[in-house]
């Protein structure tokens, strides 16, 4: 770390500065500018307790301190300079193949899920999304089906030979839920739930990992180094909005998330515009750029009838809106060098 | 609620939309402008599953759809026009006596959180805090003593009788934490984890729900509605910052929450200063804008020695620099008409 | 517009409401529901002077006003359902072809400025961009060559055949400025200076609107509607980052705009990636994601040596880069249908 | 600055970037850690111009670059460690007395504006505020009375003895303003509109600068350098809420600048509760806690009938309300040791 003393500060200040730097397991490296010192603390920040304290407990000699040290190792390219891939059912996110899942924010019943399920493989889809249990602002909107969704969700799976993924949010569920899915998706919500994110790291099954509404990129990389230091290498990263001062859309989709996660990180990143947006009539041209600038998947809230959907209605696109989308898709993938 | 229809659409289309509105429980109320008509749809909000919908279905017909009703109700002054107060131990928050909390970010070891309770009991706070389960944005940082700490924490309440706040971060240690907590501290990276806001209400302790780092008001009074609505009446809204552009803070800490809260809701509202600037330097004057502009109480991290805390050092106080801080805010509780 | 009154208020409140209303010049509508009275107040928005001042006059009667028209006219699809394009130098903006801008931040020296010209001319580029008036957020950085600066892009495009666009930034300087290029930009600190889009408007001159840090969708509009109102069709709007929370990038590119633009306005809509993100790493995938979605040109910065640039070094990308990058575009440009 | 280089990279990288460094002018410090190597570049930064630069010129070498120096130095502390005050008229904002500035959003009429003065004044306040030229979102608003409202404002000064601030919008009316007004107001949308910055500045007169809706305090301080390094050392930093997320109220009054600015800048910090808020309701709250955290002076919306507004009614309070807010902040005044 560095740390810049304070200009005109005395030699005992800057003794007693170095002192702590020591105790704390740093070896300093002083460099005296014009205006001020500067000091060098060589070590390893990530061992240390409490790296940012040095400012509180001299006021009067130190202005500020800065970490030098990247915080994550094991989601790092650094640590692991190829891609990784996550094989779902023989189907590979982060490979050569673009990979799409959709499906319904809610599973809500037989006849809606399976509708669904099956427009959206002759579409070209691999995974079927659908919420069981739903995280809901308001404690008197419907909470999802609970076991019955993942039940259908199963019913699904079996006659479409799609994959799976569904939200886990309780670690009370999280044997069930892993029972029933191939891919656990954590929420925005409970991006930073670290013990719902060690659970589910523990499952040894894929986590869908989405980014909070106000995470920067090193939380979630952070967030990330949950599930790999839980012995669990099967993490993708989902970019689904963040939270900003605009109120058009329901969030900002954050596309840029995609070359910095594939410049930092190895695991997959998947795009879901339907959060990002929070709007029907922007989901395609979301799909484009994401394709374009080297998303490995998509995640598309898809229902055979937004305007009666039971959560999310208007940023659900129908399905014939979902086959037209893959359509037009494809040109974009080519060019992405994507199959 | 309120849909505005597009510019010139037909007969057709209008009769489509009054159709969904009637289909959905609403009566619909139709306005024509000299542009646009807007129809008033009448009825319950609440039970309405896809409210948001319209726009998706009807995508050539409708323009935009505005809520009207609110959202919340149990934690409303429509629900419950006189102030709640909380008694914890003999002192009530949310009464006449401006109440403060305050103990290190962590609990340590038995010195220093002794020390701590002491110091700070001496100067006038009722209530320790101490985290023993600590959410940390790195699994490679010290995340709690857990049970060790908590059994500090009942040691230092029997000692010197202050009432114990502790976090709870996971749906499985509820039973342990309610047993040696007087309030459950629920934090701002689970402020919308709704399963362990349903626990915690559960166990009928006081419950203490800090604001989200990007949490909008509205949802943070419906967070609050879900221990409310969990048979619940205990409720603390505490504001720790919010995330912002501005760097020069760690979060920026919205006092206006103050008389917001006070305008909408009826539970006690504390504030948080350690964390929502992240700078031991501005908690002085933050305490002061708190209590002139009506907090019940006060959350403040105090440390023996913050240089060398096992987190967040630069945040907490001394313990001669919180005594002098009590002594600075008599004035202002004065003035504000507080004991 | 919408005025939902408190529940349970009285007649004699209710009347005065709608008294006020009648005032105001509206024609107003009663909704009366179980729980609470809306109010639909039918009439022209745009000329009332005081929409939103209700609530406080009515302290007990008012709970919330909501505008229902939307409040600009000359910039919308309503006004003007085709697309506007914008003939610069005999390259249309707006149109079939993709354009690209291309150049230094800022006008450094005649070699500097000319090579990049005819580098950027090789590669595909159609205008020329260059910084001779700019704005910096210190007093003692760089402040651009003035004139001189101006006379040398005058000079690259006697040479090149390209377009310009350079920045204005004062009033004083709106006819030098507008004497030397072909498209007057207008920067993101100046987005909402009002006085400056009047002047850049008059000129005549096409002028491109950055979109301020912090500035809402409909901000922009009304402030392009500054430049429509003022006689003068020529505009384009340009999308440079947003400011949000996030650190790892110096702006957050909202590409969420391309879309919006092109639904809500007739006016070609441009991405500047090098502001957006602020890392020459980004740009490749920046750009590519906005031809995805359909932006109709780029603003892209580029300079001969990044390393020695006298402003904003660490996002400008060099000659080959650059000229890679058109390459790597094509197949894009191809899928989105353009030339 | 700080460079920090990647891990791994070879002997010849790491010349090139020392190279570098001193070819602009800086002394390198070399620290070998066991990850990774820093460079400390001790010399003045304020006068390099592309410090950013590095990671763009050596993309497998620099992993990032800090500065370290503060940009900002006639504004700072370290400058002037004592407190500067502003004498208006005899009143000194920044002294031991308490300041408060009051009056309409616009000046609407010669009625309205006396009736209000003597309103203010009688009230206790010192200064009157009114807009003469207004920016206004949309171009179909009421742009201010422009000459006439600026000697409507003469006069009410020459009645009361009240004096007089209003805002500048343009370059163009630079004259005009500063010879009605003792204190030049430069709005929230024009603080990093530099012409006019310096422009305010060569008048001499006191510019009162709000902090930019998006603008971190560096930038505000070096905003408000451009007035001290144009010879004009009567600054008044002047918060009035930023842009966030939160949708309840207009903007987030950020009352933790009170003491950032007494801690970095010797200028006094003048708060605005009325677009801070956005909302009557809550002026009186904002009030008390400005004042208890130190702040030098208060700048308030007041209108004879806020309902009947031409711009901002619902931020505006009554005379009576202001008689009320005086009285009430008494207290408050004392206990902050002002009069």
């Amino acid at each position: 770390m560095i740390i810049v003393l304070k200009p005109n500060i005395g030699k005992k200040e800057e003794a007693a500065v170095i002192k702590e730097i020591k105790k704390l397991g740093y070896k300093p490296h002083i460099m005296r500018g014009v205006a001020r010192t500067v000091i060098g603390a060589i070590g390893d920040e990530l061992k240390n307790p409490s790296l940012e304290s040095l400012p509180a407990n001299f006021p009067n000699a130190v202005e500020s301190v800065m970490p030098v040290q990247k915080r994550y190792k094991l989601v790092s390219r650094e640590a692991h300079p190829a891609n990784s891939s996550i094989n779902v059912r023989g189907n590979l996110i982060g490979g050569k193949k673009f990979q799409v899942m959709a499906g319904p924010c809610s599973v809500e019943s037989e006849m809606q899920l399976l509708t669904t399920a099956r427009a959206v493989k002759a579409a070209g889809a691999t995974i079927l999304r659908g919420g069981a249990f739903k995280p809901r602002t308001s404690p008197y909107e419907f909470q999802g089906l609970g076991l019955k969704g993942l039940k259908l969700l199963d019913k699904a799976r079996r006659e479409t030979g799609l994959g799976i993924i569904t939200e886990l949010l309780s670690e009370a569920h999280v044997d069930t839920v892993a029972e029933y899915t191939d891919i656990i998706q954590i929420g925005a919500r409970n991006s930073q739930n670290f013990q719902l994110l060690i659970a589910a790291a523990r499952t040894g099954k894929p986590v869908l990992l989405k980014r909070g509404l106000s995470m920067r990129i090193e939380e979630w990389l952070l967030a990330g180094e949950y599930v790999l230091s839980n012995d669990n290498p099967n993490l993708l990263f989902c970019e689904r909005g963040i939270r900003t001062f605009e109120t058009y859309t329901r969030n900002t989709l954050d596309l840029s998330t995609i070359p910095i996660i594939k410049k930092e990180a190895h695991s997959p990143i998947v795009i879901d515009p339907s959060q990002g947006a929070g709007r029907a009539d922007l989901v395609m041209a979301m799909c484009k750029g994401a394709v374009a600038m080297g998303a490995d998947a998509l995640l598309i809230e898809v229902h055979p009838n937004p305007a009666e959907a039971w959560s999310d209605g208007a940023q659900q696109v129908s399905l014939p809106l979902f086959a037209k989308l893959m359509e037009d898709l494809k040109p974009f993938i080519a060019a992405a060098g994507r199959d």
